[in-house]
């Protein structure tokens, strides 16, 4: 799929990639056209995928990709159709080679290149505020309303009967239509994904966008980062309440309600229906069901499966531990 | 009382409102103007109120209210002369009745017919930044500040010698004398109340507000929301660190001090002289007495009677958390 | 050491400090030229001191100060150069002789005698957003960007390569080289300290800056509050997510990562290569090791020594946790 938002500069040659980064070609892959770079799931032929640990494995049999970064001991997994590029550490070949594709990923300095919305076409179109800007390549439909001093930074894609508040900063989102974004969120900036390195940590390339379905609400306050690979996902009629940080890649289902305070770290799925109480906290690359009921103050660490009511920390069934704590 | 904030368009026939709504009227209420609507206390003559559980029975019998909206089984405990309107889901004819009477408490879209100061009489009697908007219905005392960006929306009254940040928003607030509020606060804001419904929750009017009393201090990035039926209230010289949320209907008393990070959630009830350790969370619908100390990150579930500390989650004795965690 | 940031107004004569807060001059210090306050070990010759604890005793013992508001159980540890200042509360007291000290360091209204940056030099140094404002005694390096609305108040050093997002609100902070602050933050305002009092509470002076040194990154939305008597430290290339709360006088190591709405309590003080889970909280006053690993959610209210991996509330070794929670 074509990025909606970050530009790729690509293609190019694998033999380029391979030698601007100092990675040994030992294999010989002097051509090839490698146009985009993709998780396992959507890499298609004649782009280059990554795959780092173990438990990837069946996606990374069935990828198409026609190169992979991974290691020496997990080539062997990879599909013969998918050229193996073995490197010492997968994740940060992949931020560099991301980097290479989509170079405008990594900064997320402030956008210098907004304009006041007089000076727009949209000041006759939106219901604003005063002091509001508006960046490159932003749509906003119809009977919309954005506060005073809100930034609608480069990329944003905003539907119909939609309010954004005041104060609120906005880039790389899709924004669906009748949704709500009150005041004081700063939504689609680069996730807190980065190599931990002495001196200078190594930021990763977030090439994903936020997209906030239909209906959904999101409180004062909020902070929902982008995704690095994916996108960061809100449902449908889903309501957020204030002061609430969504990570990277986290995906949130429809018709769920999340009270103030709750954070959810980064690529954790949560599914439809899904009630989560104030102060609740929500590990990483976790999958929480459908009809899952999550008690104010709990500390998520495990899958919850669907239609479980859980609470505490960690988060067992609510039964459980209102037993163990009469 | 009179809502000093938003206007009543009432009074209405019950007739029409039972009409406008498809409410069956079956015991045939073809007359009486009922003036607006209330909770069962403060509800009377001529009014409308509300009655849903069996635990405000006891409210119910003594109410003044000439109507009330209940369900079958509960409107034997009105009093004789107040009227049962019996209905399904009593909550949600309540906010539509709300809505009906105080039309402009649904919606909370930024403020569009605020002024920058200079242009208003307070250009003279505040000390003000950059930038900072007034809207209708807003009065400030003497011997205030105001500092950049910020945004007092309609219906706030600020008492004297208040100092207010910048980036802060204030809407729908009683404000006190002394009060010092920091910067990028959203004060006032309609809480996250709301009846969940499959594709489209139905929102409930919060036609209630935020009372700040003398002295008190409210930390950066504070989020303070308005009552629903009642008011948001901080006491006398009580003091609340950064990041705090505060939601809808909660009240805290006089002299407490609360920590960074806290989240209050709707409808507690916190007595005077209280301190709350940082992070704390406190469920809805609670009674915390006076003098009380809670820990710091304790979610406090359950009542607190006057003068107990407690610590944990969920929040017991602190001499009895300690022992058992040595 | 001077202070970078607060102009201190004294010297003063022993006596004139003594009479101006009525305090017993029991001991006939009629002479003596008293230049700065300071705590007991920064302290020198000619200076003054305090100390009301016993747990600082071994500080005591070896302080230069030339005098010391103490208690009269605490004044024989004092050394014989050191001229105990007998109070009863020795922390009010403290605070009101700093505040004759530094008499601009209680109040933090907003910063009025701030410039729009066209009107300044930087206009042709920094790459710069929309109404952004700058305050007197701000210096700002080479190569460095402001997004818009952001407020630089008084008192603000910013070195080389640094990035400071939109919407936010610097004041009293020392930011050294390739920096990243993103947006909404506020960096520099006093902390959360005063003294309880009915009615009124006493606020003490904020003499210390927010230091924040090189390669570090702050997330959107935080708070961190500039140090009482000694500075809040953010070290080197340490990262900070979303949403987190560091209260005064903490003071962070480098290579550090602390993930989303984490908040540390003030004068922690944190190690190296330190690892913070998100929504964990942590006590004041703390000494946390280097090399410390604390799982997300944690409430660490104990003394973390090197190396070790923590989780839970109150937080225990993980490996406890974990067991005595399958």
């Amino acid at each position: 799929m074509r990025n909606p938002f970050f530009d790729n500069v690509g293609p190019f040659e694998i033999n380029d990639i391979l030698n601007s980064l100092n990675i040994d070609n030992e294999k010989n892959y002097y051509s090839g056209l490698v146009k985009d770079i993709n998780d396992l799931i959507s890499a298609d032929t004649n782009t280059i995928s990554f795959f780092h640990s173990n438990k990837y494995k069946y996606l990374a049999n069935k990828t198409k990709a026609s190169f992979c970064i991974t290691t020496e001991s997990l080539a062997n997994d990879l599909p013969i159709h998918c050229k193996p590029i073995i490197v010492k550490n997968v994740l940060i070949t992949t931020a560099k080679i991301t980097e290479k594709f989509y170079p405008k990923s990594v900064t997320d300095n402030f956008d210098i290149n907004t304009k006041i919305i007089e000076q727009t076409n949209y000041k006759d179109t939106v219901t604003y505020g005063k002091n509001v800007l508006i960046g490159e390549n932003v749509h906003i439909g119809k009977n919309c309303s954005i506060g005073h001093n809100s930034i609608i930074e480069k990329n944003v894609k905003i539907g119909d009967n939609c309010s954004i508040g005041s104060n609120s900063i906005i880039r790389n989102s899709l924004i669906k239509n009748n949704v709500n974004i009150l005041d004081s969120c700063v939504i689609g900036k680069k996730g807190f994904g980065f190599f931990p390195d002495i001196k200078h940590n190594i930021r990763y390339p977030h090439i994903g966008y936020v997209m906030i379905d239909d209906n959904a609400e999101i409180g004062c306050g909020a902070t929902i980062d982008r995704g690095s690979m994916s996108n960061t996902v809100i449902g449908k009629n889903t309501f957020l309440d204030n002061q609430i940080h969504i990570a990277h890649n986290v995906k949130i289902g429809d018709n769920s309600i999340i009270a103030g305070q709750v954070g959810i770290a980064g690529s954790t799925i949560i599914g439809n229906n899904v009630k989560i109480g104030g102060q609740s906290g929500i590990s990483g690359h976790l999958n929480i069901g459908n009809n899952v009921e999550i008690a104010g103050g709990s500390g998520v660490i495990r899958n919850v499966p669907d239609n479980l009511r859980v609470m505490g920390y960690p988060a067992k069934k609510i039964k459980d531990f209102i037993r163990e704590n009469k």
